[in-house]
C-alpha cells in the first residue's frame, strides 16, 4: 500500500502535477474510508485538496486531531537518484522514494494504526479528526484559512502531527519546542543615484559600506545579537532544560561533515545544541549593493539591501522583534543615510508544548515502551507554523511525533524510510491514541 | 568645422559605429593635413584607428606631443536630449552635441591653434607629434600597446593632453595630480554549500555576516582606511599644497545638489576637496551574498563577495596596496572562513606633475594672461591612465589642459561646449606652444 501511495508524484509546487495531487488526495480519502472512517470529505476551495475525516465514537471521549500532509518536494536533480523517485525501491530494509520519510510513510501509519485499533477494540478510544493537507511543502497557504473558517468543525482536545523526526534510529525523542520567526528587509540609500568613485569616493557615504556597518552592528564580538532589547522576552533555559539538552549526543565531527563547515560559531556561553534549539538568532539571509559583474567598476553605490530573519524562542514576539530592529536601524544610521525596514510576511511565534501536557507525557510513555529507553528531549531551530496555527485557532497543544530520521535525505535525492520504522510508527500511534483515551 | 566633426557619431563602444569611427579618424587626419602637418598616418592594428601626425620643423627645437581622442560616449537615453546628440545645435552661445565638450571641441582647437601659429610665424616654435586615439571612452585598450611599440617614434620632451576640465567658466585651473588605482575582488566561503538557517543558523558562520564584518573592518570610526600600512607611502600634503586647495572655492550646497547627497563623509581631519583630490580612499564598489529575490528565504549563505577599488596618491604603489589588502583579509578572517583576494586588471600609479615643471609653469602663465587672474591649482580624484603611460613609456610629464566644464554634461544628455571656450582654447594652445618653444 505504501509503495502504491509513493508512486503518485504529488509534487505540490509544480502545476503539471495538479492531477496527481487530486489523485493522491483521493487515495488518502479512499484509504480512510477503507479503514472505517465514516465521514471523509475533500475540500478544494483553498488550493490542493484538504482531506478531512471524522470518526466520532462517543460524546464523552476526548477528540484528537491527527495532522499530516500528502504532498512531497520536487525530485530534481533526477540524475542523483539511484532509483527513480516515484518508483519506490526496497534496499537494505529501507524504502527509497520521494516522500517516503516526508511524510507518506508516517501519514499511512496513522491510518493503519486507527484501522488496527478499531478492529482490535471494536471501537476507538477517542474521537478522531483527520486533517491531511496537500500544501505543506509550499508553506500551507490554504490550510490556515481553512482552519480559521472551520474552527468549530475542527474543535478538539489535542493534536498529533505525524510530520516529525526522531533524533536517530536508536534514539527516540520528544520534540518540545520550535522556534518562531520574524523576517524583514532593510533598504538603505545614501545618494539620489550611483556616483563615480573617482569623483566622489572620498566625500560621500557609500551604501555598500553603510550596509556592511549596519549588518555588522547586529552582533557583538561574543556572537550575541546586539539589537537592544532582543533578549528581554527570552525565557532563560532552566538547569533542567540545559541538562536535557546536554543529554542529547552531539558529534562535532559528524556535524562538520554534514554541514560542510570547518568550525562552529555562534553565541558565547551556550553549547551548539543550545544555540541551535533554544537560543534566538538573527540570520542575515542576503546582502547586496552596487556592482556584481565581471571585472571592476568604479562606482560608489547609492543603494544597499539586506534580508534578515530572526529565529525566536519563548516568549519573544515577532512584531516586537521587528519594532526593535527598526529602532536599531534608526539609531545606527549616520547622517546622510536613509534606511527603511520592510516587514515580511511569514512571521510566527515560537511554540513550546507545556512539559506537563498529558499528551506529551503519554507520548513519552509510548516511546519508553517501544524502545525500552528514556526518550531524548529535543527541539528544532526551524519553525513548524502549523502547531502555532492549531494553538491560536483551536486553542490546543500539538504533539509532533514521526519517524523521519536526520539523515533520511528529505528534500534531497534518495530519500528513504525504514520498513521497521513503518511498523514502529503504527504501534506508536495506536498506543498513543489508547493512552489519550485512558 | 566643429559642427561637421560633431555630426559624425563616433561612439567607440558600439560596433554599429565602426564605420563612423573610421570616418571620424579620416576627418581628423584630413584636418591635420589641411593645417599643414606634413606626415599624417592612420594606425588600425590595435582597434579603432589611431591618428598620428608629425611636424618636425628643426632639430634643435623641443618636441611636444599633443594628445586627444575623437571617440565619444554613447548618447542614450536619447529621449532626454532637447536636440539630437549628433545634430549639433547652438543655443545661448553654447554648442549642444555629444562629444562637444569631451572632447571634439578641444581636439579641433589644438589643430586650429597649430595652423594659426604656423600661418602667423611662418614656421612652428616646436616640433610636434599629434596622437589622437579613438578608444579613450572604452579604456584605451589599443593605445598602451601602440605607445609601447612606438617609443622612439613618439619620443618627445613634454606632452599636452587636451582632454581636460577647467574648474569653472571664470575659474581657470591647473591640474597637478591624478590618483592611481588598485582593484580587487574578495571571495569568501564559510561552508560547502548554503545551509538552512533554521537547522544551522545558530552554530555556523554566515558568509553574509562575515563579508559585512570584513568590509566594515576596512575603515575606522574616523573614516580612515584601517588596512595596516595603507598610508605608509602617502606623501603628506605640505602647508603650501593645503593652502592651494583651500584657495579653491567649494560650495557644499551646490555639491550636495550635484551629487544628490544630504551629508558629507570621509576621512576626518581633511577638507572635502583634500579628501577628493589628495587623500587615498578604499571604495567598496559592490557587495553581495545569499538571497536577493522577493520575499524571505531562510538560508545561511556560504559564499560572499566584495569588490574594492582603492584610489591612490603619491607614492602609493598599486601592487603594494593589494599586498596589504591581502594581508588585512587574512588577518581578519576568523577560523572556518576562507577568503581570497583576486587582483583585477586596471591598476595604475598615481601621477603628479612636478610643480617646477616648465610646461606646467608655462601653462600657468598662459592662463594668467588669458583670464587676468591667478589659476587655481586642482587635482582629480579619478585616474587618467594615459598620463601614467606617457610617464612610464616615454619618460615625459604631461600638462593636462582643456575647456570642459564641471557641469558640461559630459557622458550625459545635452552635453555642451561654450563657443567662447572654443576661442579661448585655440588662443591658449597657441600661446602654450609658443612658450614651450621659447
Amino acid at each position: 500500500e505504501l509503495l502504491e501511495f509513493l508512486r503518485i508524484p504529488s509534487v505540490s509546487t509544480l502545476s503539471e502535477h495538479r492531477q496527481d495531487m487530486v489523485e493522491a488526495a483521493e487515495w488518502v480519502a479512499a484509504r480512510l474510508q477503507r479503514a472505517g472512517v465514516p465521514e471523509v470529505n475533500l475540500h478544494s476551495d483553498d488550493g490542493h485538496p484538504i482531506v478531512l475525516g471524522r470518526w466520532h465514537v462517543a460524546d464523552g471521549k476526548p477528540t484528537v486531531l491527527i495532522y499530516g500532509h500528502y504532498d512531497v518536494q520536487p525530485s530534481d536533480p533526477l540524475e542523483l537518484w539511484k532509483t527513480p523517485p516515484f518508483e519506490p525501491t526496497i534496499r537494505d530494509e529501507r524504502i527509497y522514494a520521494r516522500g517516503a520519510s516526508d511524510m507518506k510513510g508516517n501519514l499511512l501509519a496513522t491510518i493503519v494504526a486507527v484501522e488496527a485499533l478499531a478492529a482490535d477494540l471494536g471501537t476507538l478510544p477517542v474521537n478522531l479528526i483527520f486533517l491531511y493537507e496537500g500544501e505543506e511543502e509550499i508553506g500551507s497557504p490554504g490550510l490556515q484559512a481553512f482552519v480559521a473558517r472551520n474552527r468549530e468543525r475542527l474543535a478538539c482536545d489535542v493534536a498529533i502531527s505525524a510530520d516529525g523526526v526522531m533524533y536517530g534510529v536508536d534514539a527516540p525523542s520528544l520534540l518540545v519546542g520550535v522556534k518562531g520567526m520574524a523576517a524583514c528587509q532593510i533598504d538603505l540609500r545614501t545618494a539620489a543615484g550611483d556616483l563615480h568613485s573617482g569623483l566622489h569616493g572620498g566625500t560621500v557615504r557609500n551604501a555598500a559600506r553603510e550596509i556592511a556597518h549596519l549588518v555588522a552592528s547586529f552582533h557583538d564580538a561574543d556572537g550575541r545579537v546586539a539589537v537592544e532589547g532582543f533578549y528581554d522576552q527570552v525565557r532563560d533555559l532552566t538547569e533542567e532544560e540545559r541538562a536535557e539538552i546536554a543529554a542529547v549526543p552531539f558529534d562535532e565531527a559528524i556535524y562538520f561533515q554534514q554541514a560542510g563547515v570547518e568550525a562552529l560559531a555562534g553565541e558565547a556561553g551556550y553549547s551548539p545544541l543550545e544555540r541551535l534549539w533554544a537560543r534566538p538568532t538573527a540570520d542575515v539571509n542576503g546582502i547586496w549593493s552596487g556592482f556584481q559583474g565581471e571585472g571592476a567598476k568604479t562606482v560608489t553605490p547609492s543603494q544597499a539591501h539586506a534580508k534578515i530573519t530572526c529565529r525566536l524562542v519563548a516568549d519573544q514576539d515577532p512584531v516586537n522583534i521587528l519594532d526593535l530592529i527598526e529602532r536599531h536601524v534608526a539609531v545606527h544610521c549616520p547622517p546622510g543615510v536613509t534606511a527603511t525596514v520592510r516587514r515580511r510576511a511569514g512571521g510566527s511565534r515560537p511554540y513550546a508544548i507545556p512539559r506537563d501536557n498529558d499528551a506529551l507525557k503519554a507520548a513519552g510513555q509510548v516511546l519508553r515502551g517501544l524502545y525500552d529507553k528514556e526518550p531524548l528531549v529535543t527541539r528544532v531551530g526551524g519553525s513548524i507554523p502549523i502547531v502555532e496555527v492549531f494553538k491560536r485557532q483551536l486553542a490546543v497543544e500539538t504533539v509532533v511525533i514521526g519517524w523521519s530520521m536526520p539523515d533520511s535525505q528529505i528534500h534531497a535525492p534518495n530519500e528513504w524510510f525504514r520498513i521497521e520504522d513503518f511498523r514502529i510508527a503504527q504501534r506508536a500511534y495506536a498506543s498513543l491514541l489508547e493512552a489519550l483515551g485512558a
